[in-house]
């Protein structure tokens, strides 16, 4: 197996590329994919601040780490979620990445700025906890971003992240959902723009930079998110994936490129009518947002909203 | 195990209804689905002539024998495709359903009336043989309807058919495939209706159905079909409806009610510009239709074009 670049010793393959690297091509290869995500879709523009959404796990220690390659100079977000020895670890290794390289890390904790964890809110809405998870995410991640003057929120959902979210939207025909899953997300008053540079490259390949490029990542998957749908979604994609090298790839650029743009309208219908939420006063299509709504649901003990 | 209407002894279960039936019941069931497959579609309207594609599989004789129990009277259309004993057999359950029951069946043979098979075909394009034969039927089932001045073509397509048709389009974004699928597509000038009845009936349904009533199906897969991708497809849709029961339906009905319509106009930019086959007169966007393209390759022995 030899480089396709210099025709060294190869120390990964990429099927979907029919492709093989050696070390310092493959990281060049990756370094290429995150640029040209952020190029084609305009995720950040000259003298724009940064945050990337840290959980300490391979996907966003590599997106800072290429971002950094790359020279841009984002800051870091952990968000504490309380999930046992799983979030300890996450938290450690999200904390020894930035100071190993002097970088600013904010951290949320949910428990001791928001009164609840995550199993506490799986346990109080009697639901997955992965909803709650999402939801606490996608309100913290901006509002911090929106706190702290950033114009982008940087997050590292892979190829394989977005293949299984698209299958799920697809197979139950979530239209408004369709409709704003992109690479990007515009910023819109209140909200700071969402982009997922590492879209174009597999979870295999997030886990290859990692490694080649000595970062201590939790390597650990969630233990709350066993059995979920996503995970299922995964296996059926591998499966298609195996069958077809490059079927992930078609599915997601091929959502982007050509059929994304159909379903924009949904989306947009959903975004009208927004007003300040009466609680922390986000953006919210309610009196109180949802992100309150779970605080008030799992009996939040903090004292002020933030 | 209970009947849902009667509560008498059942004969099957539907997972996805989360329903049982017995023998009547069932029937009635696959009856009803029909039923309102026509009715939400507008697929057939009084008066109206229908020729339904007879493969002598289950889904199309189960298709004949229901629309006949709903009071339409549909002749059959049997084409040869020169498979060996697998046509033979289905030539023969074909044959015998039409005989039993005093009904017309017009029989087109791709060797005697064309001068090729679809084994040959797929010899001399050298590609897989699901596309010679899907051409060929699509092609013949409409020339045959137009010559005879029938208003609609019924196929046998199930549920399972349509949602692994739909992955297959979904995975690649098929744009244009997306905004043709549909349980109806409308007569265009020199094409008769094309409509669906089953696609609110899974394979499982349409075999019992058969099993039920007492009519012989051929039950061999087509031996040419082996590993295609088709069937890859429902593998992969049958480990997402036993992980949740519904999910197929879920898939294409959904599709159906509130997605389709965003692709109609991928699906009408490619219908503009038809004109008529200067072989055959077939409509087409090319001087030479696709069949007659596909039967020049094969080196055609027939003397007339039909």
């Amino acid at each position: 197996m030899k480089c396709r670049v210099c025709r060294g010793p190869a120390v990964l393959d990429i099927r979907r590329h029919n492709a093989a690297f050696c070390r310092d091509h493959f990281l060049k290869h990756c370094g290429e994919q995150v640029r040209r995500a952020i190029k084609d879709h305009d995720m950040i523009r000259a003298g724009e601040r940064v945050v990337v959404a840290v959980s300490g796990g391979k996907d966003s220690l590599a997106l800072w780490d290429l971002l950094l390659g790359l020279g841009y100079a984002p800051d870091g977000l952990y968000l504490g979620l309380g999930i046992g020895e799983y979030s300890d670890a996450s938290g450690h290794a999200a904390r020894a990445f930035a100071h190993d390289r002097g970088l600013k890390l904010h951290e949320v904790d949910l428990a001791a700025d928001f009164g609840y964890d995550i199993p506490g809110a799986a346990a109080a809405t009697h639901r997955a906890p992965c909803g709650a998870c999402g939801l606490s995410k996608r309100h913290l991640f901006n509002a911090v971003a929106v706190e702290h003057g950033y114009d982008v929120v940087a997050t590292g959902h892979n190829l394989d992240d977005e293949a299984a979210v698209l299958l799920g939207n697809v197979l139950r025909w979530e239209t408004a959902y369709l409709g704003r899953q992109h690479p990007v997300l515009p910023a819109t008053p209140g909200f700071a723009r969402k982009v997922k540079p590492l879209y174009r490259l597999g979870e295999r390949e997030t886990a290859a930079y990692c490694l080649l490029q000595g970062i201590d990542y939790q390597v650990e998957e969630c233990p709350m998110a066993e059995g979920n749908r996503h995970l299922g979604y995964k296996e059926v994609l591998n499966a298609l994936e195996d069958r077809s090298p490059g079927a992930k790839a078609a599915f997601v650029f091929g959502f982007v490129d050509s059929a994304h743009d159909h379903f924009t309208d949904d989306a947009g219908a959903e975004r009208e009518g927004l007003q300040a939420c009466e609680v922390c006063g986000s953006p919210t299509t309610s009196d109180v947002c949802a992100f309150c709504r779970l605080r008030e649901r799992v009996g939040s003990r903090a004292d002020s909203p933030r």
